[in-house]
């Protein structure tokens, strides 16, 4: 599979990421069309330019005409829709993803799938806390990450074009790990903060703190603004690994505390020191 | 104590704090100058404008002409200033703090302190990753808030003098609180999130995943870059409210956690749906 700019692109699931892809894909001159159950979503991106075409059904039509098919859906409604639909792939058509879970999705995906098509997924690292195609703006991927997570079961050329696709959309950074690295570092990096945002949000009741609050605290809960169907999947979906993240810093935690009961303070510092100097390593 | 141009104003302990303190102050017409044990640090303050004149020891001389002190110095090494040097006050003086914890150091300086001089604590909530005079701005005021700590041995006029002296440094919002309320506030706002923020980078040594990592973690751990001397002091300083803070924060986490052990898909929606709602009163 080669990129080709006469190439049609279908976009399955257009929200806020799913738009940001059309932004992006259009102004470099593919045809884009999308599919999306929100008449008003279709409605909107077809209103400013930001797709092409629109349908708010699963056509035959739709489907067979296009040549890279991105799926932007839930992990569950996702694997749904290959299993009713791929009938309507035509032959050598190339699939992609932006779920940001992989091993419980890529692996069950390929399983079933036609053997004619190739997917190879990957996980644009970037976002926004509003949803919905009328917020999308391709300016988010700019100082982002991309990885894409390719098996076995994916061709050389395949891993190529999708490193590719993350370039066309402007990703600072391309990665390649497998599904399993992904998820590991998805549950330290990505899903561990929001579980620590949130809980600073909902472990007590501090609204009237809010006139008192500094940046670092907005900044610690700016996350906390959660679509929660999306990430009680996500978290669910990559359990193992993020119940073993929690439980590395809940322990941290609980050290800290024990530092501070016995009043040491050399313990406190060296805690202290080892953080500024790890932190260094994530300067942009 | 009124607020007069023509006082003339001592810093004591010319870091970041201090002398951003001493660069608002001089805008607005007043002779500023300060004392500070680094030489380098008053050279450099002296040749930038930043203060009027600077010393490296404390004389009588520079401390009896003073009619504002601002202490932007370590609790611990504040109270033993006050205990040498309270003397050289000339009756009237009127002293403020910078100090980040409230309980422990304004009622033992007020104890101690003459009864012709008047402290009149306050916080200053702002801050940068580095530290030193020479990166002192007082840009980090502006969107900042300043809460002033009086006691029952505070005057009225010490209050108004000290509210003023807040928006004469810029800040975007003054408030008044007791010091137990400033401490408990503080506990959660800002000592907690650093707690955390330390906890995440000492967790697990991963920094090889710097290269995948998006804003959200950065966000969360540019205060884990943290000054060991003084944070570590600050913590203690407050250790039953900070402890009592870690307490609802871990128990909060491990509520989440039993939620995922379970599948609770509702149970963790219903944590980012109240997550999500609370977060909106900290928008600015």
């Amino acid at each position: 599979m080669e990129w080709n700019l006469n190439h049609k692109i279908l976009i399955v699931g257009l929200g806020l990421m799913g738009g940001s892809y059309a932004q992006a894909l259009k102004r470099l001159g593919f045809m884009v069309e999308a599919i999306d159950v929100r008449p008003e979503g279709i409605a909107y991106a077809t209103e400013h330019g930001i797709i092409d075409r629109g349908y708010t059904e699963v056509t035959k039509e739709a489907v067979e005409s296009a040549d890279v098919v991105i799926f932007s859906l839930y992990p569950g409604v996702f694997k749904d829709w290959i299993k009713k639909y791929q009938g309507y792939f035509h032959p050598g058509t190339i699939l992609t993803d932006v779920t940001g879970v992989k091993s419980c999705v890529v692996y069950d995906i390929q399983a079933m799938l036609r053997p004619d098509v190739e997917f190879i997924a990957a996980h644009p690292m970037a976002g926004r806390e509003v949803y919905g195609v009328e917020h999308s703006d391709d300016r988010i991927f700019r100082d982002a990450n991309y990885i894409v997570t390719p098996t076995e079961r994916n061709t050389p050329d395949g891993v190529e074009w999708c490193k590719r696709l993350g370039r066309f959309l402007g990703f600072r950074r391309i990665s390649v790990l497998s599904p399993e690295e992904h998820d590991r570092v998805i549950g330290f990096v990505s899903q561990l903060t929001h579980v620590i945002a949130v809980s600073l949000m909902t472990c007590n009741d501090y609204r009237e703190l809010a006139a008192y609050t500094g940046d670092s605290f907005r900044d610690l809960t700016r996350i906390a603004r959660i679509n929660e169907n999306m990430w009680s999947e996500l978290f669910l979906l990559n359990k193992p690994v993020l119940l073993e993240q929690m439980d590395l810093f809940m322990g941290e935690l609980a050290e800290i505390r024990t530092l501070m009961e016995q009043n040491d303070v050399e313990g406190l510092k060296e805690k202290m020191r080892l953080s500024t100097a790890r932190r260094a390593y994530f300067d942009k």
